[in-house]
């Protein structure tokens, strides 16, 4: 390892593996505690047993730039993300803590909107506010606004990354990579008729319903790394590889169109509203039907399936070629989610 | 409320409870859940029953300056915080999730550092690492380093803030502002002849055999407000008056000393490894006697008792006068904790 981290290793991608693994998990003797699922299954939660199922746990920072942007906002943002790693371990999401670190001289209507935020959607979603904490550091401490949320959900099942099996097709609940693109489009002053706005949603409401279907075979909620970065994830733990169909991939024009202007590979951006999921043969089209019935998964798609194989995902490109799609390394762009 | 957000606002006292409840938990509808204990409670952590007992959750942010001091590091400082804050609601420890954030170019070298501290105070204190985070930042989007860590614990019986009664000695573990008054020493560059040592230490091991001699009605750690921030909540949830006698209150002489220079009132200087409880008078000097068998609580004393009242700490001077021991309305020394 180098002498200096670098922005590469914030990416969520190989090295920011690297630095989980060699370093934060290095010494630490146990990962898990009541026989649950800890930091050794790298997982989007971890999760105990209790009362005939599992408290699902979950903990990030959020420290975007800007923080307020088309369609959201660092509040929207921070609740939308904590719910959605509950919602892909199969948890139904109980509780937040939120701690929020400001510089000095933050506009307090700006952070009375961003707390608005928070509220609004944990109002909505049923899941209570049960501790937080404040703190002020002098200019320069933080650059505006940093919130740290923790997450507790119950799951009756725990819905893993490593469930995947020959076979399972693969379903994306909406278009990919429309956050980092409105981010970023937004923060290099690109403008269009009508400016890109973030996915950022909660996504409890839409999973549940789907795992009444059934069939759910592993889910992950791709934000930093992207598609290409949690299908990896998923492969190599499920010991298969997945086939995704380029054609298939769902996008929103003007996002398609300004990641080739960015030099962003949509299959590495980050996304704040959406889904994927691997879910059994039989199951997976009335899944895709529940999901598209629901105002946050109607444009979702099949967007390949499950092979025997290593851990590798092969895109099937439009002109008929294949490729490896590689777990990102670290992603150039910080400061997205 | 004022127009933006200064320095004061995040000194844990008045000020930061004037944030938590007018805008913080201003609109959320549930502030706990399965019958818990939650926002409204204000406490060290919050709770909900399982298994016979509680499990408690507890989260925070450090963004201590300098990150390395005499006695310590930000990551120590975050392990204990957060053990600390679990084991003042009666729980044990059972995992911690962190989530960090450094600026880029942050050295590796000093990242382990941290890294071990918590590792190794984790596995001292047999608490699991159940999950992380880890993203950069560009440079000036944080200073240096800032630590989210949420803990886990489990409680047989829940310890409140607001369970004093008449009659009850007031006991403090240990001497008293040591943490901060080491921290301001340290960056303002005063010399002594040995530096003074933050207090920063996880607490669990004292305070469970304390809880086994049973009688303690109230537990607090008082990290930012102090003694003063501590007993004040304590006194006005419990609504009866704290009495303290100046002369009974330990501190270490250079501590006494430096604070004086510095112009800091201890009662209301930050600790980082003491624990301030209410117990039952006929308790009371044998839960004096097992904290002082105890490393980390040779120095408790007695410092005062609960009389009825209204919510008030009353401090009785060494030359015999009385004066109420406000609660603090915010800190104007940010980072220390």
């Amino acid at each position: 390892m180098p002498e200096f981290v670098d922005i590469t290793y914030g990416g969520g991608g190989a090295k920011t593996r690297e630095i989980i693994e060699n370093l934060i998990a290095k010494k630490a003797k146990k990962l898990n505690f009541w026989n649950g699922i800890g930091l050794e299954s790298m997982d989007d939660g971890s999760a105990v047993p209790v009362n005939d199922g599992y408290l699902v746990f979950t903990s990030d920072s959020y420290t975007i730039k800007p923080i307020f942007f088309p369609g959201g906002d660092i509040g929207k943002l921070a609740i939308s993300g904590t719910i959605n790693d509950l919602a892909v371990m199969g948890a139904k999401p109980l509780a937040v803590m939120d701690n929020i670190i400001v510089e000095e001289g933050f506009s307090l209507k700006d952070l009375e909107k961003i707390l608005d935020s928070i509220e609004t959607l944990a109002n909505e979603n049923d899941v209570a506010l049960i501790g937080g904490d404040f703190k002020v550091v002098e200019r320069n401490g933080v650059d505006k606004i940093i919130i740290g949320m923790m997450g507790i959900g119950f799951a009756e099942k725990i819905v893993l990354d490593s469930g995947l099996s020959p076979g399972d097709k693969i379903i994306v609940s909406g278009p990919i990579g429309t956050h980092e693109i409105a981010l970023l489009a937004y923060r290099e002053g690109f403008s269009t008729e009508n400016a890109i706005e973030s996915d950022a949603k909660p996504l409890w409401n839409m999973i549940s319903k789907a795992l009444k279907v059934g069939g759910i075979t592993a889910m992950k909620d791709p934000t930093r790394g992207g598609i290409a970065g949690a299908l990896n994830e998923m492969a190599k733990k499920s010991r298969v590889n997945v086939v995704i169909y380029e054609e298939k991939l769902p996008f929103l024009d003007e996002v398609k169109g300004l990641a080739e202007l960015l030099g962003i590979d949509l299959l590495e951006a980050a996304n704040e509203g959406i889904v994927v999921m691997g879910v059994k043969e039989e199951k997976a089209y009335e899944v895709l039907e529940v999901l598209r019935r629901t105002s946050e998964g109607k444009s979702a798609e099949i967007i390949g399936e499950v092979v025997e194989g290593t851990g590798m995902v092969i895109l099937e490109t439009t002109i008929g070629g294949k490729r490896i799609v590689e777990e990102p390394i670290g992603s150039p762009t910080p400061r997205v989610c």
